[in-house]
């Protein structure tokens, strides 16, 4: 048997590979809408009604360090990330189930730890925890969270429906979960020297102060799905023609909507909603905070597109921004860049990990879902944008956006 | 905060109190018809059919070794061990999410041997594999299977039905899944051996014959749901009274029925369907094969009771034993051993594995469901009969199961 190591051939074309195994099998559920390739699969309910699922995997050192964060965090960023895809399918989440594979330093009130953080914002979100799986694990701790949720077939919102012409929008914030991270990872390794520089010191006595950096760890640690948004659309009858969560990066989540929608898109840089917080962070490291928006990801915020005719609905919600229009494929997918240069985001990495040259298999960073979709976004991808094709000279620099303004 | 081992205060405890923490999350699913405590949870649809569900977490090292599991088998294992979950309630299985995290020796080639087999079996049991969730893993391989399925409302078959008169019921036979394990666990060792003595070995020309252990080497890497079992069932319109899948041992499984039911039994050691080839490896090994069947585990068939009346409707299905009757709790529940004693079960250990002195976590053995339902089954109890309580002397030795003879 030939050896193929995943960053030979791409992320993309081992899902490709694996979709085509598998592809036999769903024929044989006529009530499959919808497999491999959305944040959720699809299957039709008798009444009507879509069930909407999805499965997320958290690998201890892949997606989370044990050192820098607390087990009720753990559990609760389980349940939210999976929440944040039934969001993104504009459905209703009901209920999941949490598998723990543990490793034998975990205790009974680590593992209640893990499971009451889980069920705090599960009774936040609404949504049953319904049974799960316990194991040993020689390595690590590892969780894996399935959820269930729910759409009215007339609701329920894909990937690929964006036109040209649709307002681009996301939900909250982004980049700021990356600017936590980075501290975070900061902080870590502070912990680890002084440890190592003092053998004998009782761990438990170690404090640090990083209330300034307060906002970003917690939309790290605990990042909130916008269940919210979601009801809101239900409340005001808006559909999004298309809608996918924030797991990687405004500029990622973006080509794929691209990719699924066969469409093109100019974002433009201003009119990312970046907190100061994050620019604050991100200048700390002497990085770019827009790379952070981009390709940081973990905001778990919503990514979507709307036809212009439902613009008027969606000014009730505050917490939204337009930040680009959809355009056709020929366009490509490309951000304004405050200086007024079109950068074309496909030929930025980013997404597609395993065909970078630095193998991010042994990388601490590398996660990713058979729909293309990174859940890990650990300092991959945040150096990359100095590789954005500053193609410039663009005659087009109106607002594209429309009339309303951030 | 305190540090309590899990082997302090026991599998079933810790299950309960993560019930517990859990419990208020289950109220707000109106449609939640039963949480933790089956082989799946089950959920009301709207056209009066019920959704059940089932999940399960495989780690390498804890449920399967790679040097003696082809990586097909362990993708078609992944699938039938949860399809043999949703056959326990008496339900149609519809379709599975798998994910899987990947450590970096893991090629293209070997993740599509795994999907190839999951697949396959997906393909035999009429089900879709709709997703999932791919992600690095810096340690070993794990597989998070979750599956789905479907019952009308009057056939399905919970743990907790069984009565007193009820006949049990066992499909196909028993102990020859742990009698595969024990041969391929000694063969891993010379293996081992063999490869450590001659280090320049080229591995892959390391042969040996298996041939005469075939039939118990398949039944441990390649067991089969018994769907076949549950469309007999519907067929001839059946509801078993309780049902359950032997992951653990017919002993163990017994045990659940009866705790969940509230009742008794007595099944009798002569009608354990034992192979001979079974009883031929425990023999090799200086073991009991009644052993095997009792606590050895993951032969994945089909534990039930059905009511007397039921007696005729069955007689068709031609891979199935009666092995004993349902009693009043209070007569516990035991087994007529080939002596006519009656050796009390419940005394024996082989299921709550965490209570034992051993303290398995450190021991490769310990997987445990929150239905207090074990599927790792390696080695753990089979050398435990001796501490059965053969308190003999009763004077019932008559045949207990009513007139059928296996």
């Amino acid at each position: 048997m030939s050896f193929t190591r995943i960053s030979e051939i791409g992320e993309f074309a081992l899902i490709d590979r694996l979709a085509t195994l598998i592809a036999p099998t769903e024929s044989q559920l006529s009530t499959l809408k919808k497999g491999i390739g959305d944040d959720c699969a699809v299957i039709e309910l008798p009444n009507g009604k879509l069930q909407v699922v999805s499965t997320d995997l958290l690998i201890e050192q892949i997606h989370f360090d044990l050192l820098t964060t607390p087990l009720e965090h753990l559990g609760a960023k389980a349940i939210s990330v999976n929440v944040s895809d039934i969001c993104a399918m504009n459905a209703k989440p009901l209920y999941a189930t949490v598998s723990i594979g543990l490793s034998n330093n975990i205790s009974v009130e680590m593992i209640e730890q893990i499971y009451e953080g889980a069920a705090r914002v599960a009774k936040q979100y609404g949504i049953a925890i319904v049974g799960g799986d316990t194991s040993a694990s020689i390595t690590g701790l590892v969780i894996s969270v399935t959820i269930v949720g729910e759409v009215d077939a007339s609701k329920i919102t894909y990937r690929s429906g964006a036109k040209a012409g649709d307002l681009i929008c996301v939900t909250g914030d982004v980049g700021r979960s990356f600017a936590g991270l980075k501290v975070l990872m900061r902080e870590r390794q502070t912990m680890l020297d002084t440890f190592a520089e003092n053998p004998d010191m009782d761990k438990s006595t170690y404090t640090a102060d990083l209330s300034e950096y307060q906002k970003a760890i917690e939309k790290h640690l605990l990042p909130k799905a916008r269940i919210d948004a979601v009801k809101f659309f239900h409340e005001v009858g808006l559909v999004p023609t298309s809608m996918i969560d924030v797991s990687d990066g405004v500029g990622s989540e973006l080509k794929h909507l691209c990719r699924n929608s066969q469409v093109g898109a100019l974002i433009e840089e201003s009119k990312l909603p970046i907190l100061s917080e994050t620019r604050e962070i991100s200048d700390e490291f002497e990085d770019d905070g827009t790379t952070y928006a981009l390709f940081g990801g973990e905001d778990y915020e919503l990514l979507f597109t709307i036809s212009p005719n439902d613009f008027d609905k969606l000014s009730s919600f505050k917490d939204v921004h337009i930040i680009g229009k959809v355009l056709d494929a020929s366009s490509g997918v490309k951000m304004r860049d405050l200086f007024g240069t079109d950068i074309d985001l496909q030929s930025a990495s980013g997404f597609q990990h395993f065909t970078e040259e630095e193998d991010l298999f042994e990388d601490d960073d590398d996660a990713h879902d058979h729909d293309g979709h990174d859940h890990s976004a650990h300092n991959h991808s945040a150096h990359n944008h100095n590789e954005h094709n500053h193609n410039g000279h663009d005659d087009e620099d109106e607002d594209i956006w429309g009339e309303r303004k951030n």
